[in-house]
């Protein structure tokens, strides 16, 4: 299949299937076009989904990578509490899955997609030895509203969605219920927009574990935090709870007054702990200093 | 080097070189956030640069690739006539390459940043046995006026800037002059806004080569084309000229009343052909069928 059958494929795929929101041009040209609507602020970030570092093809089917490569940064908007709008998609593969396995890439892709109501407007096609994924997603929110990493503040208390340590148990055992929740982790678009209704302080998902990401939150902040409760899912261990990533469930602050309801839809939400004065990304647990253990690339 | 020390170093480097732009939160958070101004259209684009397709550790310096890898995407930019607003990079690199490599990458990648005036607001770092990169950037331009592939019209004439061939002849001389220019390719950023304002029908960047760009301009925009005289950069062959990659020139097309000067700056204008009626992406030169020769990644 040539790059240019490849390409009508996804163009005709993604627009029976994608809105067209506020994309006045998409596939097809140098660049996509996007007509801003007044008011609102618009939010960026992109993630790199790439085989050997993040999944493998023996255990991953196509699709299973099209919609990861998605949620990861469907989960990044999430946390800031927006809308999706579009996304562009770079992708490289070696040229024996230029055919059905890339159009089954893109069908899981469409497929998550379509259910959050984002555009695929672009992209870039490669060949490449092995499957290299870079997705860049853009939200909307009303303007100043985006919840950020550094808002939290002392006093304030932290929360997480739904139980930790799933991800990581998942792709210990690699079958089970946790390793379809590894493979097919869901964005909690609509927590976000809940809780930047309900005016959370700070907000950011847990993409490589409770510790480092908590840490990275206080920093920011300019704050540290003491925890005392975690929502360890029921099978994982505590360390698995604070320090495996790809959990992509939210941990977010607010004031001690604003009123957190226990579930945001079927969401459970859990207090963790509070937001101290002091050393910034300092965190205690348990009365004890916790490192930060979580996944860091270059370490 | 830890991933938050090489943060923190790109985040003090980019605030130091770049303009805040329409950036309100740029490096640290889950997303950037851009706050649009009213009557402006954005467009987006985003080019991977891989090592082993794209360049070699052996003969790009880390300043060479973190040039080449915004040069691409601000040459989609200038395409559609845009000013340069903000960029992601995505970068991922063996560990060894963490520390002094990645710095050297960010200060070229900077250097041409700083002089087209776009923000870098964020990106995503990986761990990975080569060296790849994938590089979103943002343009803006007046609300309707992006120029794009598909409004070339029968009886417009079809232009290219400056010379052609240079980069693919430099590519298999490895040294000199036309070396450089497949290194360092200038976007011309100025000439597509100029050709924006002076009514050009329609414009594309040259990255594939002319006989295949020239082709998917065409059948954007359902015409076919006549070629005559093309500007062979003085060295290389017409071949080069007419199928080699990376020349990153605008080819562009104007109603033939419409007055385009013989060089924008100092950049050179040659008309090089007309389009036609016909089937769509067909191509004519001296008299033959031109194939599309150029760049297929899966062909």
């Amino acid at each position: 299949m040539r790059e240019a059958a490849l390409i009508e494929f996804i163009r005709r795929l993604s627009s029976k299937n994608c809105p067209r929101n506020a994309i006045i041009k998409g596939i097809g040209d140098d660049c996509a076009i996007l007509r801003p609507r007044a008011n609102q602020d618009l939010v960026f970030t992109t993630d790199f989904l790439l085989e050997g570092r993040h999944f493998e093809l023996a255990t991953h089917t196509a699709a299973d990578i099209g919609y990861k490569a998605l949620a990861r940064s469907l989960s990044d908007l999430a946390a800031m509490g927006s809308e999706p709008l579009f996304c562009l998609v770079s992708l490289a593969i070696p040229r024996a899955l230029a055919s059905s396995w890339s159009k089954r890439f893109y069908r899981g892709f469409l497929a998550l997609a379509c259910k959050y109501r984002i555009t695929l407007a672009g992209g870039d096609l490669a060949r490449f030895d092995r499957v290299l994924i870079d997705v860049m997603c853009c939200g909307r929110v009303p303007r100043g509203k985006a919840l950020t990493r550094s808002g939290a503040k002392p006093g304030d208390s932290i929360y997480v969605t739904g139980e930790l340590g799933a991800s990581a148990h998942g792709l210990s055992v690699l079958r089970g219920p946790f390793w379809r929740r590894h493979l097919r982790p869901e964005p909690h678009i609509e927590a976000g927009i809940l809780l930047r209704r309900l005016g959370a302080s700070a907000c950011m998902d847990l993409s490589d574990g409770l510790s480092l990401d908590l840490a990275r939150l206080c920093r920011e902040s300019q704050v540290s935090a003491e925890l005392s409760a975690i929502p360890v899912a029921h099978g994982a261990t505590l360390e698995e709870a604070l320090h495996g990533g790809e959990d992509y469930e939210l941990l977010f602050t607010a004031a001690s007054k604003k009123k957190i309801p226990a579930h945001l839809d079927s969401l459970p939400i859990t207090q963790i702990g509070i937001i101290t004065p002091g050393n910034p990304g300092r965190i205690r647990f348990d009365d004890r200093r916790l490192d930060a253990k979580g996944f860091d690339h270059f370490a």
